[in-house]
């Protein structure tokens, strides 16, 4: 059997690879992103908000009846065996919106939840986006006032610096105020299409040339082109002239100030490039990331309708787990990997001794790891440093005869005799 | 855009459900599923095995070269928009020496390596059997010596009773003694394919009425049953002249004593079910799960050769992680859900003060939840009590005056006056 496997191999070797855009975590990268997702987690839970988690897959109207059909492009689509439509889940907020009317809607309001999941979305593989990635996220529904929505951009902004990143800039806006600008210059839905990507990559010139060939006045164009450089709420009220959303706006901005946010700027022209948000919206961008500097979105939104429920409001965010793990890379701040210690019996007949201790350490919960093959102490040490083992525990025939062990430090090579009390004490010490 | 949305809805409304044989983890489940996962993780880590994660999908041809094609009836299967045929992973097994070999295998042996993940299959649902399914994991690759293979069931052990799991069976056998005496009876492989299946599940009456349809003789249908009575080395060396195996089991034996494995049974009957096992297998099964009670299976495996690589001994297990979580259903392991308090501003003008005091405890790692809405106290304390809060910090003109808050137990109602540094103190005394 095995020799017809070869042979198929043979054939057919491309296909023992990880399929393309995807990628596979060895150990060191694992033990940063459970930290990192550690530090999310504590922080997530510190601000009230509670972990759910929904499936890989979901049916694929869920995703079409929120993105509309253009996302069918970049999707994993399937059909499972019955035939029905399937999809690999391309974000977090529609299926969560999902379990929230299945069975949490009836929980008391504010209902506060986050998640972790990977995400899939059908794109040409690039540097810092992949196939398979992984997000966090949380979503607040039911609540009453703009302090929820400044306790979420606290939530976010503490996320960020819980995992030790700096230098991010906050950007805060609201649609509304958008919306109000496109009535008010009678900027129609096809040109809104065609300008909102512009919009959201800050390509101001190229806007000012879609809306001079759809035929707007310089005066228009050159208001609209304004009203993207506001940047206080003073400046903003000689274009809006909406009492209720300036109102809430500077509501929001007076939270802010109590939750200790003070480092953002006001940016009209954040878009979101999603139908279903409303109201205030805002991103984090780590400049260092370049091209993929945006870390993290959000802002209140409108979905319930889509499954029939009346809209109550609901605002979230999603970070990219991926981005945050690369702003990190190179930075001292994960513990150190390997194991406590390497133990080595130098002789079979210490074997057993030395499985004794290995036994009590790994109760005691220190990890350590022991030479069952009785390879010798040279090989033993060399594997011992090749797995980063922060100690060696050397076991020949006078440690077991004395009921000790001999400690070796593997970074300056110091060695010395204790037992296994004295070196519970130190390894716990150091934990 | 949002009526078009609610007319679709009204025609699809049931695709707005998760997936049939998928399940969504609403908080108070999510919470021992990490907690489980913790325990589970830090007892990998102890043993020296570290962390790895692969993508959810692979080539479909992963899966059929190690499995055979007939995996295929079960494995969601899709194919990518340029054609490729992925499949969602139906195990982690293949997956991981997949990454082995394209990533780790110049490091230095034994490598050991665990994971946790989602894996799904096509299966028809019923209890305890889902289409996407959580296991836990490990192999470890290239070893020289059957302390190892003690090593790796200890390693099961300790997992199992790390979480709090009790009254599990352990059993253990080695297939090279069931492939000597299907040799030794000149047993085919087509009866074999017919036959393991009822061997697997102890149903050697119908491996007699098998084997007697097959032809074979009254002697040989009774020695191979008592064969599967072995319980003993002795009795085996009655069936077995296969020094070799023999010798390998009675030295997996001995080291098993020395990670103090006692508890266990010799079961010549395991035959995992799949091809590429060989050696020693074992699985563990906990009783009370009924139907579904095996908890954990493995042993050591030949999957290089599928690679195109030199074979190396290779061992690992599954486990499933459902079902650990099935069967701690009810126990009082778990940690208290629930914020450690609910802020409660009883008027408006207290909300700064209280929202400083949520920063701090939060900047503490302390977890709490504040009225922002500012709903009034009895509103505030049915809310609090609804989302499990420990206690409620009552904050009115007073406290805010003093620079005090009121610490409400939740569980017997008592209130006192405490300031800030107290209030630390009580909750780091609670963690």
């Amino acid at each position: 059997m095995i020799e017809n496997i070869i042979t198929a191999l043979i054939i057919t070797n491309d296909v023992f690879q990880k399929p393309r855009g995807t990628r596979d975590f060895l150990p060191d990268e694992m033990e940063k992103r459970r930290f990192i997702e550690d530090r999310l987690r504590e922080t997530f839970i510190a601000f009230g908000y509670r972990e759910v988690q929904t499936p890989t897959f979901e049916h694929l109207e869920l995703f079409t009846a929120k993105s509309g059909e253009g996302i069918l492009d970049e999707i994993y689509a399937f059909k499972d065996k019955s035939g029905r439509d399937l999809a690999l889940r391309p974000e977090l907020t529609a299926p969560v919106m999902r379990m929230y009317c299945e069975k949490l809607k009836r929980e008391p309001k504010p209902l506060k939840l986050f998640y972790f999941g990977n995400c899939y979305r059908y794109d040409r593989p690039q540097k810092g986006r992949y196939r398979e990635f992984a997000q966090a996220g949380c979503e607040i529904i039911g609540y009453n006032s703009q302090a929820y929505m400044a306790e979420l951009i606290a939530l976010a902004q503490a996320l960020l610096k819980n995992v030790s990143l700096k230098d991010f800039k906050l950007r805060i806006g609201n649609l509304d105020f958008i919306s109000y600008m496109l009535h008010d210059l009678s900027i129609g839905e096809k040109t809104r299409k065609l300008m909102f990507p512009l919009v959201d990559k800050k390509m101001f010139d190229e806007v000012k040339d879609l809306l001079e060939e759809e035929g707007f006045s310089g005066e228009s164009i050159n208001r609209l082109l304004d009203f993207f450089e506001c940047k206080t709420i003073d400046e903003l009220k000689e274009f809006i002239d909406n009492g209720q959303s300036i109102q809430e706006f500077e509501e929001l901005l007076k939270f802010l100030e109590m939750f200790d946010i003070k480092d953002y700027e006001i940016d009209t022209a954040i878009v979101r490039g999603l139908d279903y948000y409303k109201g205030v919206v805002f991103e984090i961008d780590l400049p260092k990331l370049g091209a993929e500097k945006q870390i993290c979105g959000g802002g209140s939104y409108e979905l319930l309708p889509i499954f029939g429920e009346k809209p109550l409001p609901t605002a979230g965010f999603a970070m990219g787990f991926d981005r945050i793990l690369v702003a990190l890379e190179g930075e001292k701040i994960f513990p150190s990997k390997g194991v406590a210690a390497y133990i080595v019996p130098v002789a079979e007949d210490s074997l057993d001794y030395a499985v004794g201790i290995a036994r009590k350490l790994r109760s005691a919960g220190i990890s350590v790891d022991i030479d069952l093959g009785c390879r010798g102490l040279s090989k033993s040490l060399r594997y011992a440093s090749s797995i980063g083992a922060r100690n060696a525990i050397i076991i020949g025939e006078r440690e077991k005869r004395e009921n000790k062990i001999t400690l070796r430090d593997m970074e300056d090579g110091k060695q010395r005799m204790v037992d296994l009390k004295e070196l519970m004490e130190i390894f716990s010490e150091r934990a």
